[in-house]
């Protein structure tokens, strides 16, 4: 891929520094080597036309490249990974296991965890999401019971190494509250070890650097 | 791909029958002209080590082939796809956006389809359920709305043509509540369009067919 160019936000609410997707595409760039640049997009400015005609429903990240154009951070990661062995394994069969593994992270993982986010952030009444956080809680944790299973005591989902299902999980799992993970400790340590990859800490600094800039304006405006 | 097997219910609740997820894979081998074998899975057995080595979520749908073997319906349609020039374009650009589609119906419209369908259906606290439907409903209606926005007056998602990104995202929409999709004309319609392909007919009568003849096995269990 050459000329890649992605698309972030010049900043966000505290609650999700740190957590908007653009990190898993930095992320995957950098285990990969890919040098990008990155167009920061202005708070209001995502449902403009020119956004939109690059991702319909006004969110980051997307990618474009001298031969890609992509939106939605699963399939950004996966096209990625299809471009570098480091994100793939060679074996046809890991193969269809990284993108089983992609696609349970994004379509069976994360939506209980999104749900359990929404109860604590953005529910506008409190009190009745309160009252359906355990059941949402339980739902998560069998998740992760499953996902601590098939992971037993290997370092990484798929053929003993890092993979693109990696980079998508460790995310979601970043997502998780710490004291719901905690009693997964097999999978605590899964997100730590991705974590603290030298690609994973260069991406999340990378996306953090913006905000701090651009606070004022935000802060004056609201 | 060779002597394709998946992975199905031999029965499952009322409310669940005719979107079973192997929904999609059926109609996607359909599309592809590709014969396959099921296995029927009892209910119950979905968590015997048989069938969480092939799905680590103990849930269908599975693929096994000569040359696959995948879980997670999204990475089963999305590998039948690149095997099919039925649900796949030729163009690169449109291969692109085919993948980015197959993620955002699984990844940005599912989940908040799936939570309203949690509300309705699955919350054990219904009071509370009730009173967040509201906030929920304008979650999937905004998604609806720039879906409707990004499909325009085409026929299809990508390339003016079927594809596989027209498997997901209409197997999502059906699980949207009539009343909310009613709004969306042109979703409805786009939707119908989908569900009025023989191929996708076959499917779901296919599927249907062992919930009856095993009702009475689970009736009498309950
Ligand atoms: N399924 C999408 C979700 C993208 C998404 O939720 N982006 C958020 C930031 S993490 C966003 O842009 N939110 C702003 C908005 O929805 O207006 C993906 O993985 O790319
Ligand atoms: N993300 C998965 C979801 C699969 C799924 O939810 N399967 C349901 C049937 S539609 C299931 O097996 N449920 C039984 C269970 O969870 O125990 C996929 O798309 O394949």
């Amino acid at each position: 891929m050459k000329n890649i160019t992605i698309t972030a936000y010049d900043w966000v609410p505290d609650f999700a520094q740190g957590h908007v997707r653009d990190l898993r595409v930095r992320w995957a760039l950098r285990e990969a080597g890919l040098p990008y640049d990155v167009t920061l997009i202005e708070q209001g400015r995502q449902t403009e036309p020119g956004h939109l005609a690059r991702q319909p429903f006004a969110q980051v990240p997307t990618l474009d490249a001298d031969e890609a154009r992509l939106f939605e951070s699963g399939a950004i990661v996966w096209r990625i990974a299809e471009r570098s062995p480091t994100l793939m394994p060679e074996d046809a069969a890991d193969r269809d296991s990284a993108l089983s593994w992609c696609f349970s992270a994004l379509n069976s993982v994360e939506p209980f965890v999104a749900q359990l986010t929404f109860l604590s952030i953005f529910a506008q009444d409190k009190e009745a999401a309160g009252r359906l956080v355990p059941q949402i809680t339980a739902l998560v944790e069998r998740k992760l019971k499953r996902l601590s299973d098939a992971l037993g005591d290997k370092d990484w989902l798929v053929a003993d190494r890092f993979t693109a299902a990696d980079v998508l999980m460790v995310t979601v799992l970043r997502d998780v509250p710490e004291v719901t993970l905690a009693a997964y400790p097999a999978l605590r340590a899964y997100r730590d070890r991705g974590t603290a990859r030298p690609a994973f800490a260069a991406a999340l600094a990378e996306q953090m650097a913006p905000f701090a800039e651009h606070a004022p304006r935000y802060e004056k405006a609201s």
